[in-house]
């Protein structure tokens, strides 16, 4: 129940900002929900469809399909309000891919790959949602650009999950791991730290 | 037989779509090919992937490739009289998104989904193969940008299905969503009924 | 041993060819990276997918991820060296998608498919790791416009396979088409052997 919830806004908050990437295309109603859907789920999907997991998770339990449809009502009524709700959306994003990545590697625990193939299937989780809606809104992924701690705090944060399971109880290991995702990536926005971007060297 | 025609009818009218979408591009003909099987074949392949039917449907009947091919070849001798053709494509690619959308529920049926996620994966197979071209042409998708009646009349008509079941036998109720697909997108276009666009209100 | 190794040098160009577009972007260093992984394992990924084998192939085998994410940074670091191996790199290139062309039509036969398809599977195999790295750069498919004998060279190379077959044993048959598949790569580009582009006609 703790976790169902924790799941749903995170998907609110994916889903509110495929809302606004798509509204600042100029999309019609069905870009805007599909935009949003394919924020919300789209990182979850290509997880399931590299381990084989099928019919994908969202065809199998339609809350998230209600509580994107939901989201997407919201955010269009709303519309001129979201700004007040940046803080919070920020928020409940960040808790987002702290549960999207562990719920990933869990996943891979399950299909039996081993602990870094688990790390990348947790960071495909809670970081490809993303990727997919800026591909589909034709730019160049922000998470690919932007330098920020973002994939990265996933990686570090979801790698740890591997250490804590040797001091804790899985349970505690497995929040542990949330928590470290999700205050990797505030403290890295709150204190501005990023990734060094890479390019060629004039010569 | 009846629906083996149709079928190839819309695999024919979506991969001269896309080497219409390729020519404005000037690919080569490699391109060309690609972008038209993925207009052809793209939204059937997500759909498969989705709910794990493989290999692909493509990959186990030949017929589409050939298909394809042959359309290809057609398309680009004749290529300076296609805009006389416009008309009957356009009339083919809303019976082939009338055809698609049922299939694709059909499969979801046999899957064992629910209404609702058939209805996704009929909508899926009908439009997301020009999404996929789209995306490999950099461009925004057009069934989100142009406001058209088109995804949605793949879900009303698909949806109906649902209901004409209630009254009909299978087959009735199958041909029933596939005319209603059909008729809402060409009334749709002839009265030029459009979806709103949705952007953020200045403030 | 010998498949291994040239496998491997093929993951290597790959992924520093990646690296090269992806620091022209100017990307961060997550992205590099995922840029590199994409082009050097995305048309196995989509081959596995289409076929239905998973866990896809890198997640079985950690040798890919190691393999490119030693290539990334040495990619980094000599990065204003990167020149000198142009040469080399084209090179390994054309090795590689010899090598993945062969590769993906063993698994087609594997999998029960008909040699048509087992030819579209080993092309996919060795051509879309640069459609996807060109998808995620929000360019066009360099292979769709480039006009270049490159998925061309899979083609040919790949389809003399099932011609070797009724002469050679099998694993001559299986060189003689990866040998092949590198000689038309090399070939036309050394003859500047091109395929024509094709575009409506004014009129």
């Amino acid at each position: 129940m703790f976790y169902l919830t924790i799941d749903i806004l995170g998907t609110i908050a994916f889903a509110i900002s495929g809302v606004l990437v798509a509204m600042d295309k100029r999309l019609d109603l069905f870009g805007v929900f599909i935009i949003a859907f394919v924020t919300a789920v789209g990182g979850g999907t290509l997880r399931d469809l590299l381990i084989g997991y099928t019919p994908v998770l969202w065809m199998r339990q339609p809350i998230y399909l209600v509580t994107i449809a939901g989201s997407v009502v919201f955010a269009i009524i709303f519309r001129s309000k979201l700004k007040y709700l940046t803080k919070s959306l920020f928020f409940f994003d960040a808790v987002g891919i702290g549960l999207y990545t562990l719920v990933g590697i869990e996943k891979g625990i399950a299909t039996g790959l081993i602990p870094i193939m688990c790390l990348a299937l947790g960071t495909i989780t809670a970081c490809f949602g993303g990727v997919i809606r800026d591909i589909l809104c034709n730019d160049i992924p922000v998470i690919f650009r932007r330098k920020e701690i973002y994939a990265t705090a996933c990686i570090l944060g979801g790698g740890s999950y591997f250490l804590w399971r040797f001091f804790l109880k899985e349970e505690y290991a497995y929040l542990a791991g949330i928590l470290l995702v999700i205050s990797i990536r505030l403290l890295a926005v709150r204190f501005n730290i990023t990734l060094p971007s890479v390019y060629k060297v004039k010569d």
